[in-house]
């Protein structure tokens, strides 16, 4: 009824140090916001038992992530731990976003301030940290993935990357799930009604204006 | 439990022409959003049937009015159709922001421009509109307050208020009530995630980078 308001899709860049309950809970904003769409990322590193090609990631060979830096397929990529490849590629991302599509980039700290440094990209940043660094280690370890030395490095990590928070649009603290999954779908719905976002602006004003 | 993460006050200015169902949807927000306060105008005009002074608006004389301009005491104040002052005054607003208390502030859009312009205050904007003129038109018929002449010039401010959109931050589409009213809750939330409105963000650094 009456005018549409039509807007462009919004990439969101969701960050946090491992263990702060990141894929969960964007599991389930993906769950209960339409128009909103995952950017599956390419990396080098073995699936996990239960992890599946091109729906949790695209598990590809060095050699072929190397490939596509060459080819600059990618909005940005990231070898973590000096090991493993992570990138996303723009076939992910830019033709939703056309398409009026939010599209949310999960990725870690390292590769969303490479994408803020750059500049090249437009998109709306969301940290999401865990309520203290000791809760932090209960849930590393209580997730029972990693061996002892391997949760004293993430801590390390999450120590340096929350220095990041600041280079960040939003910030959620997951203390309680259902809290942090409101406050996610609040500012994925909010940035919806962004007046720079609008892209029949004149039809608006033609509608008003016009006798 | 853990760290807190404390945030200053925000004020939300919110306009739309009459008819836009803006009175009702930010009595429904105040009901909704806790930590969040109406600060309350002065007027020169008369109340009308059931509004109480002190809650609705501080009705004043347009000696007193007049007396507050020149005390500075108002953060915007405007004449509305060359008759009436409608002002915002310092003592509703700022106490409240340092307390970490958000405030919505319900302004003509002449006073949004006017404090937008000025740029000597911290706010969000959001502007409610009909769907339609066509809605508008018979949502004020359906009220029945205003005279056939009334409902005409309402309709010619309202066409020329439109153009204004592009001032606000965000724009809310008040098609059907409910969906509206869930679009500002989230503008409101999500404005509390903002990381350039948290305070103690240092405290936040150390709990999390000192062993």
């Amino acid at each position: 009824m009456g005018i549409e308001i039509k807007t462009k899709g919004e990439l969101f860049i969701i960050s946090a140090p491992s263990g702060s309950g990141k894929s969960t809970l964007i599991k389930m904003l993906l769950e209960e916001v339409n128009n909103l769409e995952y950017s599956i990322s390419y990396t080098t590193r073995e699936p996990r038992a239960g992890e599946v090609n091109g729906k949790d990631y695209f598990f590809v060979s060095e050699k072929e992530f190397e490939e596509m830096i060459k080819d600059n397929e990618f909005i940005e990529y990231a070898r973590v731990f000096d090991k493993f490849y992570y990138g996303t590629a723009k076939n992910q991302v830019y033709s939703r976003l056309e398409k009026g599509i939010d599209v949310i980039m999960d990725i870690d700290v390292q590769g969303a301030y490479q994408i803020m440094q750059k500049g090249n990209v437009d998109f709306t940043s969301i940290f999401i940290i865990p309520p203290s660094i000791e809760e932090l280690k209960r849930r590393l370890v209580e997730r029972g993935r990693d061996s002892v030395e391997e949760i004293e490095k993430r801590l390390i990590t999450a120590r340096d990357e929350i220095k990041y928070l600041r280079h960040f649009d939003f910030v959620v603290v997951n203390d309680i799930l259902e809290d942090a999954l409101k406050s996610l779908k609040s500012i994925v719905v909010s940035e919806r009604h962004r007046v720079l976002r609008i892209e029949n602006i004149y039809e608006i004003y033609k509608h008003f204006t016009e006798e």
